[in-house]
Protein backbone atom coordinates (compact mmCIF):
# COMPACT_ATOMS: atom_id res chain seq x y z
CA UNK A 1 0.00 0.00 0.00
CA UNK A 2 1.85 3.12 -1.07
CA UNK A 3 0.84 6.74 0.21
CA UNK A 4 -1.72 8.45 -0.88
CA UNK A 5 -0.69 11.43 -3.52
CA UNK A 6 -2.43 14.57 -3.35
CA UNK A 7 -0.53 15.89 -6.14
CA UNK A 8 -3.20 18.02 -8.41
CA UNK A 9 -3.62 15.86 -11.72
CA UNK A 10 -3.11 18.78 -14.61
CA UNK A 11 -5.93 19.54 -17.42
CA UNK A 12 -5.65 21.83 -20.35
CA UNK A 13 -7.67 23.41 -23.28
CA UNK A 14 -7.66 26.31 -25.47
CA UNK A 15 -10.85 27.20 -23.36
CA UNK A 16 -13.95 26.26 -21.86
CA UNK A 17 -14.57 22.89 -23.45
CA UNK A 18 -12.45 21.46 -21.29
CA UNK A 19 -13.95 21.79 -18.19
CA UNK A 20 -17.20 19.28 -19.32
CA UNK A 21 -13.81 16.40 -18.74
CA UNK A 22 -12.84 18.34 -15.53
CA UNK A 23 -17.40 17.66 -14.73
CA UNK A 24 -16.21 13.76 -15.85
CA UNK A 25 -13.23 13.57 -13.52
CA UNK A 26 -14.87 15.22 -10.43
CA UNK A 27 -17.34 12.39 -10.79
CA UNK A 28 -15.20 9.20 -11.81
CA UNK A 29 -12.51 10.48 -8.96
CA UNK A 30 -14.20 12.75 -6.62
CA UNK A 31 -10.76 12.41 -4.40
CA UNK A 32 -8.54 14.24 -6.60
CA UNK A 33 -7.39 17.80 -6.83
CA UNK A 34 -7.04 19.64 -10.34
CA UNK A 35 -5.87 22.67 -12.01
CA UNK A 36 -7.60 23.38 -15.22
CA UNK A 37 -6.11 25.69 -17.70
CA UNK A 38 -8.08 27.08 -20.00
CA UNK A 39 -6.33 30.14 -22.78
CA UNK A 40 -9.67 31.76 -23.67
CA UNK A 41 -7.39 34.82 -24.42
CA UNK A 42 -6.38 32.84 -27.35
CA UNK A 43 -9.05 30.47 -28.14
CA UNK A 44 -10.13 28.92 -30.56
CA UNK A 45 -7.23 26.81 -31.75
CA UNK A 46 -9.14 25.30 -34.14
CA UNK A 47 -8.91 27.90 -36.93
CA UNK A 48 -5.03 27.94 -36.24
CA UNK A 49 -1.96 26.62 -37.99
CA UNK A 50 -0.50 23.53 -36.79
CA UNK A 51 3.04 25.43 -35.53
CA UNK A 52 1.48 28.35 -33.36
CA UNK A 53 -1.18 24.89 -31.96
CA UNK A 54 2.51 23.94 -31.24
CA UNK A 55 3.73 26.35 -29.89
CA UNK A 56 0.81 27.86 -27.62
CA UNK A 57 0.60 24.02 -26.20
CA UNK A 58 4.39 23.72 -24.88
CA UNK A 59 3.75 27.23 -23.15
CA UNK A 60 0.28 25.57 -21.53
CA UNK A 61 2.17 22.29 -20.47
CA UNK A 62 5.28 23.80 -19.18
CA UNK A 63 3.24 26.15 -17.40
CA UNK A 64 1.36 23.11 -15.13
CA UNK A 65 4.10 21.04 -15.03
CA UNK A 66 5.55 23.72 -12.73
CA UNK A 67 3.06 23.34 -10.41
CA UNK A 68 3.97 19.84 -9.82
CA UNK A 69 0.85 18.23 -11.55
CA UNK A 70 1.52 13.84 -11.22
CA UNK A 71 -0.43 13.64 -14.43
CA UNK A 72 -1.49 16.30 -17.64
CA UNK A 73 -4.91 15.53 -19.56
CA UNK A 74 -4.68 17.10 -22.77
CA UNK A 75 -8.91 18.12 -22.79
CA UNK A 76 -8.81 19.80 -26.18
CA UNK A 77 -9.19 17.47 -29.24
CA UNK A 78 -6.98 20.45 -31.53
CA UNK A 79 -4.29 20.06 -29.18
CA UNK A 80 -4.46 15.91 -28.69
CA UNK A 81 -4.52 15.85 -32.94
CA UNK A 82 -1.71 17.92 -33.11
CA UNK A 83 1.09 18.37 -30.34
CA UNK A 84 0.08 15.76 -28.33
CA UNK A 85 4.10 13.85 -29.07
CA UNK A 86 5.27 17.59 -27.66
CA UNK A 87 3.82 17.24 -24.52
CA UNK A 88 4.74 13.66 -23.96
CA UNK A 89 8.25 15.16 -24.85
CA UNK A 90 8.03 17.98 -21.78
CA UNK A 91 6.15 15.71 -19.20
CA UNK A 92 9.32 13.68 -19.15
CA UNK A 93 7.83 11.02 -16.53
CA UNK A 94 5.07 12.33 -16.00
CA UNK A 95 1.89 10.24 -17.75
CA UNK A 96 0.26 12.14 -20.37
CA UNK A 97 -3.67 11.01 -21.54
CA UNK A 98 -6.04 12.38 -24.20
CA UNK A 99 -9.23 12.48 -25.53
CA UNK A 100 -8.55 11.23 -28.87
CA UNK A 101 -6.45 8.47 -27.53
CA UNK A 102 -8.91 7.75 -24.85
CA UNK A 103 -12.30 8.64 -27.48
CA UNK A 104 -10.72 6.36 -30.08
CA UNK A 105 -10.16 3.06 -27.52
CA UNK A 106 -13.45 3.86 -26.70
CA UNK A 107 -14.94 3.72 -30.10
CA UNK A 108 -13.25 0.62 -31.31
CA UNK A 109 -14.31 -1.19 -28.21
CA UNK A 110 -18.20 0.23 -29.02
CA UNK A 111 -18.81 -0.60 -32.71
CA UNK A 112 -19.62 -4.00 -33.80
CA UNK A 113 -20.22 -3.17 -37.29
CA UNK A 114 -16.75 -1.24 -37.17
CA UNK A 115 -17.89 1.77 -39.40
CA UNK A 116 -17.55 4.78 -37.05
CA UNK A 117 -17.83 8.43 -37.31
CA UNK A 118 -16.26 11.11 -35.83
CA UNK A 119 -17.29 14.55 -35.71
CA UNK A 120 -15.02 17.05 -34.54
CA UNK A 121 -13.68 21.08 -35.46
CA UNK A 122 -11.85 21.19 -39.21
CA UNK A 123 -7.99 20.96 -37.41
CA UNK A 124 -8.85 17.86 -35.78
CA UNK A 125 -10.76 16.03 -38.66
CA UNK A 126 -7.79 17.50 -40.94
CA UNK A 127 -5.23 16.17 -38.52
CA UNK A 128 -6.60 12.76 -39.03
CA UNK A 129 -5.75 11.87 -36.08
CA UNK A 130 -9.40 9.96 -34.51
CA UNK A 131 -8.92 7.45 -38.19
CA UNK A 132 -5.58 6.84 -37.24
CA UNK A 133 -5.86 6.11 -33.77
CA UNK A 134 -8.55 3.83 -34.33
CA UNK A 135 -6.72 2.24 -36.86
CA UNK A 136 -4.10 1.43 -34.70
CA UNK A 137 -6.62 -0.66 -32.43
CA UNK A 138 -8.51 -1.90 -35.24
CA UNK A 139 -6.91 -2.03 -38.64
CA UNK A 140 -10.41 -2.96 -40.25
CA UNK A 141 -12.53 -0.03 -39.05
CA UNK A 142 -13.79 2.64 -41.39
CA UNK A 143 -13.80 5.72 -40.17
CA UNK A 144 -16.36 8.48 -41.61
CA UNK A 145 -14.83 12.05 -40.33
CA UNK A 146 -17.22 15.47 -40.67
CA UNK A 147 -16.25 18.81 -39.21
CA UNK A 148 -18.45 20.55 -37.55
CA UNK A 149 -17.49 24.26 -37.09
CA UNK A 150 -20.52 25.66 -35.89
CA UNK A 151 -21.11 23.09 -33.33
CA UNK A 152 -18.44 25.23 -30.83
CA UNK A 153 -20.91 28.77 -31.54
CA UNK A 154 -24.02 27.03 -31.05
CA UNK A 155 -22.83 26.12 -27.68
CA UNK A 156 -21.59 28.60 -26.53
CA UNK A 157 -24.51 30.46 -27.41
CA UNK A 158 -26.69 28.18 -24.97
CA UNK A 159 -28.51 26.82 -28.03
CA UNK A 160 -28.40 23.48 -26.57
CA UNK A 161 -32.10 22.25 -27.96
CA UNK A 162 -32.77 24.87 -30.48
CA UNK A 163 -34.44 24.68 -34.38
CA UNK A 164 -31.07 25.77 -35.37
CA UNK A 165 -29.23 23.55 -33.77
CA UNK A 166 -31.08 20.77 -34.74
CA UNK A 167 -31.05 21.74 -38.15
CA UNK A 168 -27.36 22.46 -38.20
CA UNK A 169 -27.00 19.09 -36.74
CA UNK A 170 -28.81 17.50 -39.47
CA UNK A 171 -27.02 19.17 -42.27
CA UNK A 172 -23.53 18.02 -40.87
CA UNK A 173 -24.45 14.38 -39.95
CA UNK A 174 -26.06 13.47 -43.37
CA UNK A 175 -22.89 12.63 -44.76
CA UNK A 176 -21.93 9.99 -42.06
CA UNK A 177 -25.46 8.70 -41.32
CA UNK A 178 -25.59 7.59 -44.97
CA UNK A 179 -22.70 5.66 -44.25
CA UNK A 180 -24.96 2.96 -41.90
CA UNK A 181 -22.21 3.58 -38.81
CA UNK A 182 -22.71 2.13 -35.33
CA UNK A 183 -20.90 4.33 -33.59
CA UNK A 184 -20.14 8.17 -33.15
CA UNK A 185 -17.79 9.76 -31.68
CA UNK A 186 -18.10 13.55 -29.83
CA UNK A 187 -14.66 14.41 -31.04
CA UNK A 188 -14.46 18.30 -29.45
CA UNK A 189 -15.06 18.59 -25.83
CA UNK A 190 -17.88 21.27 -26.59
CA UNK A 191 -20.33 18.83 -28.24
CA UNK A 192 -20.96 16.49 -24.98
CA UNK A 193 -23.70 19.23 -24.00
CA UNK A 194 -25.24 18.61 -27.74
CA UNK A 195 -25.41 14.91 -26.27
CA UNK A 196 -29.08 14.34 -26.02
CA UNK A 197 -29.87 16.31 -29.30
CA UNK A 198 -27.49 14.51 -31.45
CA UNK A 199 -28.99 11.11 -30.28
CA UNK A 200 -31.91 11.94 -30.97
CA UNK A 201 -30.50 13.18 -35.01
CA UNK A 202 -28.59 10.51 -35.41
CA UNK A 203 -31.59 7.62 -34.19
CA UNK A 204 -31.91 4.61 -32.50
CA UNK A 205 -28.66 1.91 -33.08
CA UNK A 206 -26.20 4.23 -33.20
CA UNK A 207 -23.71 4.57 -29.84
CA UNK A 208 -21.85 7.79 -29.02
CA UNK A 209 -18.87 8.23 -27.46
CA UNK A 210 -18.40 11.36 -25.39
CA UNK A 211 -14.43 11.81 -24.67
CA UNK A 212 -15.08 13.75 -21.63
CA UNK A 213 -16.42 10.65 -19.70
CA UNK A 214 -13.61 8.11 -21.47
CA UNK A 215 -10.98 10.41 -20.94
CA UNK A 216 -12.06 10.05 -16.81
CA UNK A 217 -11.92 6.53 -17.04
CA UNK A 218 -8.86 6.09 -18.96
CA UNK A 219 -7.49 8.59 -16.25
CA UNK A 220 -8.41 6.50 -13.27
CA UNK A 221 -7.11 3.17 -15.06
CA UNK A 222 -4.00 4.62 -15.93
CA UNK A 223 -3.20 5.95 -12.13
CA UNK A 224 -4.45 3.38 -10.41
CA UNK A 225 -2.05 1.35 -11.94
CA UNK A 226 0.86 3.91 -11.68
CA UNK A 227 -0.16 4.12 -7.80
CA UNK A 228 -0.63 7.51 -7.98
CA UNK A 229 -4.35 7.83 -7.16
CA UNK A 230 -4.67 10.29 -4.22
CA UNK A 231 -6.85 8.85 -0.54
CA UNK A 232 -9.94 10.31 0.74
CA UNK A 233 -9.34 13.90 1.69
CA UNK A 234 -11.94 16.08 3.87
CA UNK A 235 -11.78 18.47 0.84
CA UNK A 236 -10.56 18.84 -2.67
CA UNK A 237 -8.80 21.70 -4.85
CA UNK A 238 -9.74 22.72 -7.63
CA UNK A 239 -7.70 25.80 -9.12
CA UNK A 240 -8.93 27.37 -12.42
CA UNK A 241 -6.40 29.38 -14.37
CA UNK A 242 -7.41 31.24 -17.57
CA UNK A 243 -5.15 33.67 -20.23
CA UNK A 244 -8.59 35.94 -20.00
CA UNK A 245 -11.78 36.63 -18.51
CA UNK A 246 -14.12 36.81 -21.49
CA UNK A 247 -17.88 38.06 -21.42
CA UNK A 248 -20.29 35.09 -19.87
CA UNK A 249 -17.03 33.19 -18.94
CA UNK A 250 -18.56 32.28 -15.50
CA UNK A 251 -21.77 31.78 -17.00
CA UNK A 252 -20.69 29.37 -20.10
CA UNK A 253 -18.50 27.48 -17.91
CA UNK A 254 -20.51 26.71 -15.19
CA UNK A 255 -23.13 25.40 -17.42
CA UNK A 256 -19.85 23.13 -18.86
CA UNK A 257 -19.00 22.09 -15.17
CA UNK A 258 -22.57 21.89 -13.95
CA UNK A 259 -21.41 23.50 -10.15
CA UNK A 260 -20.01 26.46 -9.91
CA UNK A 261 -16.34 28.02 -10.16
CA UNK A 262 -14.39 28.86 -7.39
CA UNK A 263 -10.65 30.33 -7.33
CA UNK A 264 -10.49 31.25 -11.41
CA UNK A 265 -7.03 33.53 -11.44
CA UNK A 266 -5.99 35.09 -14.89
CA UNK A 267 -2.70 34.47 -15.86
CA UNK A 268 -0.23 36.08 -18.27
CA UNK A 269 1.84 33.26 -20.40
CA UNK B 1 -2.45 71.48 -56.30
CA UNK B 2 -0.47 68.88 -53.83
CA UNK B 3 1.99 66.06 -55.10
CA UNK B 4 0.05 62.91 -55.13
CA UNK B 5 0.77 61.15 -52.00
CA UNK B 6 2.00 57.48 -52.56
CA UNK B 7 2.14 56.48 -49.22
CA UNK B 8 -0.70 53.88 -48.25
CA UNK B 9 -3.51 53.82 -46.20
CA UNK B 10 -3.00 51.35 -43.29
CA UNK B 11 -6.16 49.12 -42.51
CA UNK B 12 -6.70 46.58 -39.47
CA UNK B 13 -8.86 44.22 -38.00
CA UNK B 14 -8.49 41.01 -35.72
CA UNK B 15 -8.87 38.60 -38.84
CA UNK B 16 -10.03 38.82 -42.00
CA UNK B 17 -13.59 40.51 -41.84
CA UNK B 18 -11.90 43.99 -42.38
CA UNK B 19 -11.16 42.80 -46.02
CA UNK B 20 -14.84 43.82 -46.66
CA UNK B 21 -13.82 47.89 -45.84
CA UNK B 22 -10.60 47.13 -48.14
CA UNK B 23 -13.18 45.80 -51.28
CA UNK B 24 -14.96 48.64 -50.63
CA UNK B 25 -11.81 50.95 -50.63
CA UNK B 26 -10.53 49.33 -53.80
CA UNK B 27 -14.02 50.26 -55.74
CA UNK B 28 -14.00 53.85 -53.77
CA UNK B 29 -10.21 54.87 -54.06
CA UNK B 30 -8.51 52.41 -56.66
CA UNK B 31 -5.49 54.27 -57.12
CA UNK B 32 -4.74 54.23 -53.26
CA UNK B 33 -1.78 51.71 -51.85
CA UNK B 34 -3.35 49.90 -49.13
CA UNK B 35 -1.57 47.85 -45.81
CA UNK B 36 -4.00 45.43 -44.80
CA UNK B 37 -3.04 43.82 -41.20
CA UNK B 38 -5.03 40.39 -39.52
CA UNK B 39 -4.43 39.39 -36.00
CA UNK B 40 -5.53 35.98 -37.23
CA UNK B 41 -3.37 34.16 -34.39
CA UNK B 42 -5.58 35.79 -32.08
CA UNK B 43 -8.89 36.23 -33.15
CA UNK B 44 -12.05 36.24 -32.65
CA UNK B 45 -11.30 39.58 -30.39
CA UNK B 46 -15.55 40.01 -29.99
CA UNK B 47 -15.05 37.42 -26.85
CA UNK B 48 -12.12 38.92 -25.09
CA UNK B 49 -11.88 41.18 -22.39
CA UNK B 50 -11.21 44.72 -23.09
CA UNK B 51 -7.78 45.58 -21.60
CA UNK B 52 -6.67 42.42 -23.96
CA UNK B 53 -8.47 43.94 -27.16
CA UNK B 54 -6.48 47.38 -25.87
CA UNK B 55 -3.18 46.13 -25.47
CA UNK B 56 -3.42 43.72 -29.21
CA UNK B 57 -4.69 47.51 -30.88
CA UNK B 58 -2.31 49.27 -29.72
CA UNK B 59 0.30 46.54 -30.99
CA UNK B 60 -1.14 46.88 -34.19
CA UNK B 61 -1.10 50.63 -34.74
CA UNK B 62 2.28 50.53 -34.21
CA UNK B 63 3.00 48.16 -36.29
CA UNK B 64 1.24 49.97 -39.22
CA UNK B 65 2.62 53.52 -38.08
CA UNK B 66 6.08 51.82 -38.78
CA UNK B 67 5.23 51.32 -42.14
CA UNK B 68 4.63 55.11 -42.95
CA UNK B 69 0.65 54.78 -43.24
CA UNK B 70 -0.94 58.08 -44.38
CA UNK B 71 -4.22 56.97 -42.27
CA UNK B 72 -5.33 54.20 -40.36
CA UNK B 73 -8.54 52.47 -40.31
CA UNK B 74 -10.20 50.41 -37.95
CA UNK B 75 -12.04 48.06 -39.73
CA UNK B 76 -13.16 46.07 -36.75
CA UNK B 77 -16.06 46.97 -34.79
CA UNK B 78 -14.43 45.69 -31.72
CA UNK B 79 -11.55 47.42 -31.54
CA UNK B 80 -13.39 50.70 -32.21
CA UNK B 81 -15.66 50.09 -29.62
CA UNK B 82 -13.06 49.41 -26.66
CA UNK B 83 -9.78 50.98 -28.57
CA UNK B 84 -10.46 53.68 -30.89
CA UNK B 85 -9.19 56.35 -28.51
CA UNK B 86 -6.15 54.40 -27.80
CA UNK B 87 -5.10 54.40 -31.39
CA UNK B 88 -5.31 58.15 -31.84
CA UNK B 89 -3.26 58.77 -29.26
CA UNK B 90 -0.74 56.80 -30.39
CA UNK B 91 -1.60 57.78 -34.00
CA UNK B 92 -0.44 61.19 -33.43
CA UNK B 93 -1.24 63.92 -36.85
CA UNK B 94 -1.91 60.74 -38.74
CA UNK B 95 -5.80 60.84 -39.00
CA UNK B 96 -7.72 57.59 -38.02
CA UNK B 97 -11.29 56.62 -39.19
CA UNK B 98 -13.01 53.60 -38.18
CA UNK B 99 -16.36 51.63 -38.73
CA UNK B 100 -18.14 52.65 -36.00
CA UNK B 101 -18.18 56.42 -36.23
CA UNK B 102 -18.46 56.03 -40.34
CA UNK B 103 -21.80 53.74 -39.81
CA UNK B 104 -23.62 55.74 -36.97
CA UNK B 105 -22.67 58.92 -39.49
CA UNK B 106 -24.37 57.12 -41.77
CA UNK B 107 -27.11 55.74 -40.16
CA UNK B 108 -28.06 58.67 -38.65
CA UNK B 109 -28.99 60.40 -41.84
CA UNK B 110 -30.27 57.63 -43.22
CA UNK B 111 -33.10 57.33 -40.52
CA UNK B 112 -36.70 59.44 -40.92
CA UNK B 113 -38.11 57.98 -38.27
CA UNK B 114 -34.67 57.76 -35.76
CA UNK B 115 -35.53 54.01 -34.81
CA UNK B 116 -32.04 52.75 -35.79
CA UNK B 117 -31.51 48.61 -35.02
CA UNK B 118 -27.57 47.88 -34.93
CA UNK B 119 -26.67 44.33 -35.12
CA UNK B 120 -23.03 43.25 -33.98
CA UNK B 121 -20.99 40.71 -31.87
CA UNK B 122 -21.77 40.80 -28.16
CA UNK B 123 -18.64 42.96 -27.17
CA UNK B 124 -19.45 45.39 -29.45
CA UNK B 125 -23.07 45.41 -28.58
CA UNK B 126 -22.16 45.77 -24.75
CA UNK B 127 -19.35 48.66 -25.07
CA UNK B 128 -22.76 50.23 -26.46
CA UNK B 129 -20.48 52.49 -28.80
CA UNK B 130 -23.21 52.47 -31.82
CA UNK B 131 -25.94 53.84 -29.65
CA UNK B 132 -22.88 56.22 -27.87
CA UNK B 133 -21.82 57.53 -31.13
CA UNK B 134 -25.51 57.69 -32.91
CA UNK B 135 -27.17 59.93 -29.94
CA UNK B 136 -24.36 62.35 -30.15
CA UNK B 137 -25.52 62.95 -34.23
CA UNK B 138 -29.17 62.54 -33.20
CA UNK B 139 -29.97 63.09 -29.41
CA UNK B 140 -33.22 62.22 -30.47
CA UNK B 141 -32.44 58.68 -31.78
CA UNK B 142 -33.92 55.56 -30.63
CA UNK B 143 -31.29 52.50 -30.95
CA UNK B 144 -32.18 49.16 -30.35
CA UNK B 145 -29.41 46.06 -30.02
CA UNK B 146 -28.84 43.06 -30.82
CA UNK B 147 -25.65 41.22 -30.19
CA UNK B 148 -25.57 38.04 -33.32
CA UNK B 149 -22.58 35.68 -31.74
CA UNK B 150 -23.40 33.01 -34.74
CA UNK B 151 -23.29 35.21 -37.77
CA UNK B 152 -19.03 35.64 -37.91
CA UNK B 153 -18.62 31.56 -38.07
CA UNK B 154 -22.00 31.51 -40.18
CA UNK B 155 -20.40 33.88 -42.43
CA UNK B 156 -16.99 31.89 -42.11
CA UNK B 157 -18.42 28.42 -42.92
CA UNK B 158 -19.76 29.98 -45.96
CA UNK B 159 -23.49 29.43 -45.26
CA UNK B 160 -24.38 32.61 -46.81
CA UNK B 161 -27.99 31.75 -48.17
CA UNK B 162 -28.36 28.43 -46.02
CA UNK B 163 -31.74 27.14 -44.19
CA UNK B 164 -29.87 27.40 -41.01
CA UNK B 165 -28.76 31.27 -41.45
CA UNK B 166 -31.51 32.77 -42.51
CA UNK B 167 -33.45 31.02 -39.42
CA UNK B 168 -31.20 32.08 -37.14
CA UNK B 169 -31.25 35.53 -38.69
CA UNK B 170 -34.88 35.34 -37.65
CA UNK B 171 -34.43 34.72 -34.28
CA UNK B 172 -31.84 37.69 -33.70
CA UNK B 173 -34.21 40.07 -35.91
CA UNK B 174 -37.05 39.45 -34.22
CA UNK B 175 -35.94 41.67 -31.44
CA UNK B 176 -35.27 44.74 -33.22
CA UNK B 177 -38.10 44.74 -35.46
CA UNK B 178 -40.85 44.63 -33.40
CA UNK B 179 -39.50 48.27 -32.93
CA UNK B 180 -40.42 49.12 -36.31
CA UNK B 181 -37.07 50.74 -36.96
CA UNK B 182 -36.43 52.06 -40.48
CA UNK B 183 -32.79 51.56 -40.48
CA UNK B 184 -30.44 48.39 -39.61
CA UNK B 185 -26.65 48.99 -39.30
CA UNK B 186 -24.73 45.90 -39.91
CA UNK B 187 -21.91 46.59 -37.11
CA UNK B 188 -19.78 43.71 -37.98
CA UNK B 189 -17.38 43.59 -41.07
CA UNK B 190 -18.47 39.86 -41.73
CA UNK B 191 -21.84 41.24 -42.11
CA UNK B 192 -22.13 42.34 -45.51
CA UNK B 193 -21.62 38.93 -47.07
CA UNK B 194 -24.71 38.62 -45.29
CA UNK B 195 -26.53 41.26 -46.62
CA UNK B 196 -28.60 40.09 -49.26
CA UNK B 197 -30.29 37.41 -46.91
CA UNK B 198 -30.54 40.07 -44.13
CA UNK B 199 -32.57 42.24 -46.67
CA UNK B 200 -34.72 39.63 -47.27
CA UNK B 201 -35.68 38.81 -43.58
CA UNK B 202 -35.94 41.98 -42.81
CA UNK B 203 -38.10 43.27 -45.23
CA UNK B 204 -39.29 45.87 -47.58
CA UNK B 205 -38.79 49.71 -46.12
CA UNK B 206 -35.57 49.00 -43.61
CA UNK B 207 -32.39 50.70 -45.05
CA UNK B 208 -29.27 48.39 -44.24
CA UNK B 209 -26.32 50.41 -43.36
CA UNK B 210 -23.22 48.64 -44.43
CA UNK B 211 -20.33 50.17 -42.61
CA UNK B 212 -17.21 48.98 -44.81
CA UNK B 213 -18.68 51.09 -47.71
CA UNK B 214 -19.32 53.95 -45.49
CA UNK B 215 -16.37 53.55 -44.18
CA UNK B 216 -14.82 53.90 -47.72
CA UNK B 217 -16.72 57.05 -48.33
CA UNK B 218 -16.06 58.70 -45.27
CA UNK B 219 -11.86 58.13 -45.81
CA UNK B 220 -12.18 59.04 -49.64
CA UNK B 221 -13.77 62.46 -47.62
CA UNK B 222 -10.79 63.14 -44.93
CA UNK B 223 -7.99 62.03 -47.57
CA UNK B 224 -9.52 64.75 -49.95
CA UNK B 225 -9.94 67.53 -47.27
CA UNK B 226 -6.14 67.21 -46.23
CA UNK B 227 -4.89 67.04 -49.06
CA UNK B 228 -3.90 62.97 -48.53
CA UNK B 229 -4.72 61.40 -52.13
CA UNK B 230 -2.61 59.69 -54.28
CA UNK B 231 -2.61 60.81 -58.02
CA UNK B 232 -3.75 58.31 -61.07
CA UNK B 233 -0.77 55.90 -61.02
CA UNK B 234 0.08 52.33 -63.48
CA UNK B 235 0.17 50.35 -60.23
CA UNK B 236 -1.43 49.84 -56.91
CA UNK B 237 0.19 47.77 -54.43
CA UNK B 238 -1.74 45.84 -51.28
CA UNK B 239 -0.06 44.27 -49.30
CA UNK B 240 -1.59 41.91 -46.55
CA UNK B 241 -0.14 40.82 -43.15
CA UNK B 242 -1.05 38.20 -41.16
CA UNK B 243 -0.03 36.94 -37.57
CA UNK B 244 -1.57 33.35 -38.51
CA UNK B 245 -1.93 31.30 -42.27
CA UNK B 246 -5.30 29.12 -40.63
CA UNK B 247 -6.58 26.69 -42.86
CA UNK B 248 -8.80 27.96 -45.47
CA UNK B 249 -7.82 31.52 -45.17
CA UNK B 250 -7.22 31.53 -48.73
CA UNK B 251 -10.67 30.69 -49.58
CA UNK B 252 -12.40 32.61 -47.15
CA UNK B 253 -10.37 35.95 -47.53
CA UNK B 254 -11.22 35.77 -51.10
CA UNK B 255 -14.67 35.82 -50.74
CA UNK B 256 -14.47 38.77 -48.63
CA UNK B 257 -12.19 40.93 -50.51
CA UNK B 258 -13.92 39.96 -54.21
CA UNK B 259 -10.50 38.74 -55.87
CA UNK B 260 -7.80 37.25 -55.19
CA UNK B 261 -4.77 37.62 -52.40
CA UNK B 262 -1.20 38.53 -53.40
CA UNK B 263 1.75 38.94 -51.18
CA UNK B 264 0.23 37.95 -48.60
CA UNK B 265 3.03 38.22 -45.47
CA UNK B 266 2.97 36.22 -41.85
CA UNK B 267 4.34 38.45 -39.16
CA UNK B 268 4.88 37.59 -35.59
CA UNK B 269 3.88 40.81 -33.35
Amino acid sequence: MTAPDRRPIGVFDSGIGGLTVVRALMDRLPFENILYFGDTARVPYGSKSVSTIQSYTRQIAEFLLARDVKALIIACNTMAAVAADIVREVAGDVPVLDVIDAGSRAAAAASRSGDIAVIATPTTINANAYARAIHQINPDARVYSQACPLFVPLVEEGWLDHAVTRLTAEEYLKTVLIENVDTLVLGCTHYPLLKPLLADVAGGGIELVDSAVTTAESTAQTLGALNLLNGPSPETHYRYFVTDIPLKFQTIGERFLGRSIQRLEMVNL
